[in-house]
């Protein structure tokens, strides 16, 4: 499948010819109203460049992996936990998520996040928190409250 | 060297703790007006994304080369040449360039074009059109007038 050379930004953070995609099927990691929009996955490029955004009360997935994330905030503003620590993020703020690190993110206020992601095309499987773990991040109150689990 | 976990953005397109770099070389090949900062080039990542502004009356370098360029417009508008066709670019359009193909961006108007580009880490060096590739690119009236030369 060829993609566009040009592929308009049409309105509301969606590209002509990039389809709307669920953030994961239902039912297999803890997550709220996230979607995922894959804009690039050129087979001549290593890595592949994602959207996803995450409404307002939503989260994504607190989640580790082998492979890393770089992350560029393309909308909105929120926070992400990276291990121990929650971080600020606005509009245009890059985030480097090293391999082995919990990390979740999270929208403030009324408005989405949303936010670019260059990963690997080829990489590991996310891993879920086990008892043991989240008992582990809760030790920080500022984690346990953003987690909320 | 390791990279803080946030970079916040700050004014005018500039990062905390990104390098404002040279698009090249000087005299290494034909540009005019154009900056580079590399947002991510972590190894463990096979691709790196960097962030290319060229001023009102720049342009980049008509080049081409084997591997792919995939780019997101993060500020302005512009022009991309792709090829033998001149594609109007606006903010948060997404641009694939294969390989082989010759291409340019020019901003349009007063304000500078900016734009997102993932490439892989691994790649070769650009190769610049000599007088035959001009000729034939010259063919198309339109190109004729954007590449200018």
């Amino acid at each position: 499948m060829s993609v566009k050379p040009v592929r308009p930004f049409s309105s509301n953070f969606r590209w002509d010819g990039v389809e709307l995609l669920r953030y994961k099927e239902e039912g297999s990691a803890p997550f709220r109203d996230v979607t995922r929009q894959v804009l690039f996955e050129d087979p001549s490029i290593a890595a592949q460049l994602r959207y996803f955004e995450v409404s307002p009360g939503g989260y994504s997935t607190l989640e580790r992996h082998q492979h890393a994330h770089a992350v560029l905030i393309l909308r909105g503003r929120g926070r992400v936990l990276l291990g121990d620590t929650v971080h600020e993020l606005n509009t245009n703020d890059l985030v480097s998520i090293p391999g082995m690190v919990w990390h979740q993110f999270r929208p403030s206020g009324d408005a989405p996040l949303g936010f670019l992601c260059m990963v690997n095309a080829d990489r590991d499987k996310p891993q879920l928190p086990g008892a043991d773990d989240l008992a582990e991040l809760r030790i920080h109150p500022a984690v346990a409250a953003f987690i909320g689990i």
